[in-house]
């Protein structure tokens, strides 16, 4: 069995040496590359995606896990080995459905894709990137009916990020939470708003960049090992646990997207550079879902970045290095000012009460654009209406409309976004257990220190990759299943207290 | 026909998408890959240059070019599809003789040793690389016994970067440039040395590279198609042709070196760039040898760029930028400081009378590392003798002696430094032709044009990648064979005029 297992351990180092290396040219594609680069791009992705998928679907890696499966079924369920043969065989099943050609073709499409959304978005052109997202929306379908017998078409794609999960189970989760949370920001909104004019300020970006940059290290963000980029939309990727890259963009006048932003990124980030070394170049090296991702990164922006015990420490360095900026400025008043909540246009800005249901919004056309109920050609009108129903106001344009988000473009349409909303409610049960843990955490920040927290973090999460489903680790951590009420709970007692509501 | 004809494209294709994806890997390690990147970068990079190989030298395109042969013989010598069928079977034929497991040990060698070397040469540390290069040497000894019959251990290397250039050769050619170059730096090193120490003054490197991008785009280099970053050694690399990149480093306190770097690797990326669309990701698609490459970029650093027409034009440009720096100093005294003579201790900022010296030594020791008469361990010895003996002069580090070029570190020991000399020869020789096709080229050069001779070099050079062989080349557009006689005609006038002697 030893013979085998290192058989497939080699086999997966090659799958992860093509993956990976996809990842480092869409890396690029994203941060440095020149437009010219983009039609190449295209179909060195595509290579490189044909062949990871077919090194991954090799046959012999099937029987090499038909092989294994009665050993490793013998060892500890936790164990480092019987966790890769039990989800490498998850993965193995479900890749194995995809002809290398289609993955190859959706590689290359996706690439392309990106390429026009990036040149269209300033340009306020969504009749540039419509014949892109209608081949999105082809291919988003056709990867489904590669899994036939789903209950919803979009299940198939929500499973690739969060597996188990279904558009059955999130309707009724969305609408539970959509029914929590409109009648908060009604409340919270005919109060008087919190005075931001001063973060409409000039922040310089490399001032910005100095100051979350000596944050999210205080975090526990390696930059031996990783490294933080500039891209038109913020995201994170890993080549391996010891190079995990986040980027940011920035905007003079609005410092809380970069701030922001670079506080979420590097939540997913020390996820990626927190798993064990002995899981390296596995399919267990990585972050376990989508939502588990996003429970971390906005556990960190927000349970975090957006509390008062860490503004307590570094709003005074902050307002060092913008003297002119926040001198005037009282901690107390920019606390409420970074929660601030509002009807706002742009997802990645929004505050913590009216996140969800821009979130909401984009699963509800997701499903719709997926069931065929709703056409490209509309969807921008249907952005628009959404938005108008759900958060009460229009995007002037398409550019703070429905070419915000690089997902769509970049990506499929369906499985992308529900991983945010599952990851506020994970994120608020996993906070929970830390507090229960070490309920010394908040006035730990309260000093810039979070190796509590971290150190909490990664034994009970990090170190583990993809080992545990998102049940089987939200189960492990706190004992329960997954829940609305304390990320509810957590967010009527925080806004109710800034709003005295 | 046609249709064997497209399968070896779409091979090709293919292999190209591998081979640029290494690429990309590669350059992003030289730039931005953090530290802790470089043991996952090794075995990646080993990945995809194992697949390229094994994709090009697949048996099926050995096939494909036997039965192509007979057919493209019909087809006139510089057709495209002759010249793809006549040079894929000669790059077919090379790569099959080395094993697919051998290219990836090596590359994954070369990509530690790299990272080794990144960080020994700032702590001036050879200790920390000498084994890696004594694994160099072995795998470079690997590597020519896999052509068994060459005359001499170093020709298979020579062979990959310089097709049909022989050490028996270059060891006469050098010994004749020896001979004509030694006196030359005699006579010159005599006379007062030009005033240069307004060159150590203070030169903030966003300026420089203000000024650099500005040069290389007047001569013709698209920064919608390629970029700049910035690495420990300059390079220039391409991805496809429209995604050429080159790299320069910074030194505050000597601006010549990001310059006339930057003028360099501008000559080798506008080689690439010029490519014609039409060998887009065939074998075609890139510059035809070291030695015309280097051609290329030594022709726009120094006949162009250390030219007084350029800096008739350029210089009041770079004191409008640096006022302070270069306010009191007239232009005839910054023509003499940027070409002045000097016994130096580091290749790629020497002049142009110095360099070809430079060379020489890389190259004997090279061929007695190869030869088994110098081991690594004396190589730091053998440098500082052999810097003694060819230029007079003793480093008094490692670092600004054997560890300063990457080239032993980051690929092979032998094979890459015969292409800097020949460049030198190949570029007097073209630039001969353009002058005498085009008289004008200097006087259009005075007033900040650079087209006539872009377009020439275009025309007659850089469309054509691969077709022709250095030799073909040099023929068609010369009408010539390789002579060393222009290159020291050119030297001798120029700085006979500028030292007067």
């Amino acid at each position: 069995m030893e013979d085998k297992l290192d058989e497939l351990k080699a086999r997966l180092v090659e799958y992860k040496n093509l993956e990976s290396a996809a990842w480092v040219l869409s890396w690029d594609q994203q941060t440095y590359m020149p437009a010219g680069g983009a039609e190449a791009r295209g179909r060195q992705v595509a290579t490189l995606e044909r062949l990871a998928h077919e090194t991954l679907t090799d046959p012999a890696i099937g029987t090499l896990l038909d092989d294994l499966h009665p050993w490793a079924e013998t060892l500890p369920y936790d164990s480092d080995d019987a966790s890769l043969v039990r989800v490498t065989r998850r993965e193995y099943e479900r890749q194995a459905r995809l002809p290398s050609e289609f993955v190859a073709r959706l590689a290359a499409h996706q690439a392309r894709s990106y390429a026009a959304w990036a040149e269209a978005r300033p340009q306020n052109d969504f009749a540039r990137v419509r014949p892109f997202l209608e081949r999105t929306l082809d291919l988003s379908r056709e990867l489904s009916e590669y899994y036939p017998g789903y209950e919803h078409i979009a299940d198939p794609l929500i499973d690739r990020n969060d597996f188990g999960v279904k558009a059955s189970t999130l309707r009724q989760l969305f609408a539970q939470l959509r029914n929590q949370l409109a009648p908060l920001v009604e409340a919270i909104t005919a109060q008087p708003a919190p005075d931001d004019h001063f973060l409409r300020r000039s922040f310089p970006s490399e001032k910005q960049q100095a100051f979350f940059l000596d944050v999210v290290q205080a975090f526990g963000f390696d930059l031996n090992r990783g490294r933080q980029d500039v891209s038109p939309h913020p995201f994170t990727t890993n080549f391996s646990i010891d190079d995990v890259r986040f980027t940011v963009r920035f905007q003079e006048h609005d410092p809380k997207d970069a701030l922001f932003s670079a506080f979420h990124e590097a939540g997913h980030a020390m996820y990626e550079q927190g798993i064990a070394q002995a899981l390296e170049a596995t399919t267990l090296a990585m972050g376990t879902s989508a939502g588990v991702h996003e429970s971390q990164s906005r556990l960190w922006e927000n349970r975090v970045g957006r509390s008062r015990p860490f503004w307590t420490h570094y709003y005074p360095k902050l307002q060092a290095l913008f003297p002119a900026q926040l001198g005037d400025v009282a901690l107390e008043s920019f606390y409420r000012a970074v929660n601030k909540v509002e009807r706002s246009l742009i997802r990645t800005d929004a505050d913590e009460v009216t996140y969800g249901l821009h979130i909401i919004l984009r699963f509800d056309l997701e499903l719709r654009l997926l069931e065929g109920s709703l056409t490209v050609r509309d969807l921008p009108e249907a952005w628009r209406e959404g938005m108008r129903a759900t958060l009460g106001i229009v995007p002037p344009d398409d550019r703070d409309g429905v070419l915000q988000d690089v997902h769509w473009y970049a990506g499929c349409i369906g499985g992308h976004f529900q991983g945010y909303a599952l990851g506020n409610l994970l994120g608020a049960q996993f906070y929970a257990a830390a507090l229960q843990a070490h309920p010394e955490i908040p006035a730990e920040m309260e000093q810039g220190h979070f190796g509590t927290l971290h150190g909490w973090l990664k034994e009970q999460i990090y170190q583990h990759g993809s080992k545990y489903t998102t049940a089987e680790l939200l189960e492990r951590v706190t004992g329960s299943q997954l829940l609305v009420e304390p990320y509810i709970d957590y967010i009527k007692a925080k806004y109710g207290e800034i709003y005295q509501i």
